[in-house]
């Protein structure tokens, strides 16, 4: 390979090496990870942060449950196919969801600015309102706090969710194994570009909207029918690739997939283009990657494709054991490169 | 009763009737209460919330559990006796135990503006990794987001903490009774005094340190002596004022306290008359009220005594049912007043 066939292929300064937060390290990107493993991690030390996963699971009397939260900050906080109150409900809904959990119960912290319009306001706690029951999750206990005029930015969000296990194995990038099937559950790349649409003025031919949306239910669709379900993993900031490029770190093993399996609307690929923006990286709300036991893929993939929300799954690419550790991509004329985390920042406050 | 004899009482306009939000509307006090019921109460409607307690509480399997969380956007970030790390641990901490749980876990949501001092995260992480060391309990799971420099004020922490219920009947406003004893944990006004005296450059002559602490131990140790406890509120924004209005407007009944029974330190008083602040209504993050069944008083206040972290706890007063939702204060002169929550603001970001 070359350097610029991996333009981001290289290891950003640790946490230390900064004296100051830079917007990458909310990213999702190489960064981040640095925040995290430098400075979380060691400080908050214990075996159930350590799995790295989307959420913890805990083992409560006869019941296992999984524990997430997330804090959104998206700006503009409306945009086409919803507003930062859905995300906070689906963000969260989807954490559990990818824990194999079937989600019971939501909180919201809401951090207002001082000024913020009180419509506004209720236009998006409506909207998490609607989420929620969408979703079938109840909100049960929130705080507001408010901060000057000058030290917020409208509203931030912050959801944190209890699920219970549905799953009788681990879910988790510890349990995916070498010949796994990798499925994607739709087209990528719609959210990142409905944000970036209203936030640069770009008109589109059509509007792109956000694909944001709970993934509950395809989910719990494929553990009821007994797929053996290795690893789950939602397409947030980082897109697909940072996902790809997470599980096969944690999980020390290679993952190859097809560049032509990846499916991306041409009005997407399109407003890629004109940004400059690999779709591989770009923000998803309602998609995710399967990680199945080979034997299952067809399976689990007609499951996916019988659900609305995962009317574009596609077998993507499968696990293997070499190159260990990385995520590989063959394009259509068979050229194949490593694909990595984004070191920087593609685009900041995405979710 | 006069209108100088109760300042505050008066209410102001529903949440419709204002077009922004204000300062006020995250006090504490009543501004606060009408945003709550005004909009996220109706909007998310579920018999949980509707119970109005500091924590959601949920059957799961053969437990119950409580879950709750607040934001913490605290000013200054750090402050005698503790930092936004310490409170973000110790705040959600009490709440959970105000719901009669013992607390197990938190996650634990970061929003850094762009620009903060790696140093200073550092040391709040390390903060927080103590505090929930002393508490007894882990951090989980995570996030972090970055905003841009000016649309954030350092870090703001966003914990939700998940509890099993220890007591075997429902501690919450609704169960308190005529004739319950009304225990306070100890000495008030220290955290808000602490946060005033920095955030105003104030020098008195003994340094006073907020009462920043974990609650769960005291509160165990009365539900393990098999107290008849009640009700129980941990004093935050807003004070003890707010929190007995608070309970006696969901119970529905008389609080009456005696405003010498009241422990408050001479140097918070002073502070407190140099500053035209009243002690009742300045934050504490250490400090809760308890309502217990009258038989088991003095044995439940000598248990709070035998405890560190409530050495000055004092019998303050008793639950009557006239005049009815109303909490009296009688001074020392003899004097009775009616208590009221505040409806401006006193003290912003406190917590």
């Amino acid at each position: 390979m070359t350097s610029e066939e991996t333009p981001h292929f290289h290891c950003p300064l640790p946490i230390d090496e900064y004296t100051h937060v830079l917007l990458a390290h909310g990213g999702g990107g190489r960064l981040m990870h640095r925040l995290i493993e430098g400075l979380f991690l060691p400080m908050f030390h214990n075996p159930t942060l350590a799995t790295r996963h989307d959420g913890a699971l805990l083992e409560c009397g006869d019941r296992k449950l999984a524990f997430t939260t997330d804090s959104y900050v998206v700006r503009p906080l409306f945009f086409p196919g919803g507003d930062i109150g859905t995300l906070a409900v689906n963000g969260t809904v989807n954490d559990l969801a990818m824990c194999g959990a079937h989600p019971l119960c939501l909180s919201s912290g809401f951090i207002l600015e001082e000024g913020f319009s009180v419509a506004s306001l209720r236009r998006i706690v409506q909207s998490m309102s609607q989420a929620a029951r969408e979703a079938g999750v109840q909100l049960v206990t929130g705080d507001t706090k408010v901060v000057d005029r000058g030290k917020g930015d409208g509203v931030y969000i912050n959801t944190a969710g209890i699920g219970v296990v549905m799953a009788d194995r681990l879910i988790a990038p510890a349990s995916v194994e070498p010949g796994d099937a990798i499925l994607l559950s739709g087209d990528i790349g719609r959210h990142g570009i409905a944000i970036m649409a209203v936030r640069e003025g770009l008109a589109f031919e059509t509007t792109i909207e956000s694909d944001c949306a709970p993934l509950a239910a395809p989910v719990l669709a494929l553990l009821k029918a007994r797929i053996e379900v290795h690893c789950l993993r939602d397409l947030t900031r980082g897109g697909l690739a940072s996902a790809l490029v997470e599980i096969a770190e944690a999980a020390q093993l290679h993952i190859g997939v097809r560049e032509s399996a990846i499916p991306v609307r041409e009005d997407v690929r399109g407003a890629c283009e004109i940004l400059g923006f690999d779709p591989l990286y770009v923000a998803n709300e309602g998609r995710f990657v399967a990680f199945v036991a080979w034997r299952d893929a067809e399976r689990a993939l007609s499951l996916l494709l019988s659900h609305p929300l995962c009317a574009g799954a596609a077998l993507i690419g499968s696990v293997g054991t070499e190159p260990q550790g990385l995520v590989t991509m063959r394009s259509s004329i068979g050229a194949e490169r490593i694909v990595d985390m984004l070191s920087g920042e593609q685009l900041p406050r995405i979710c």
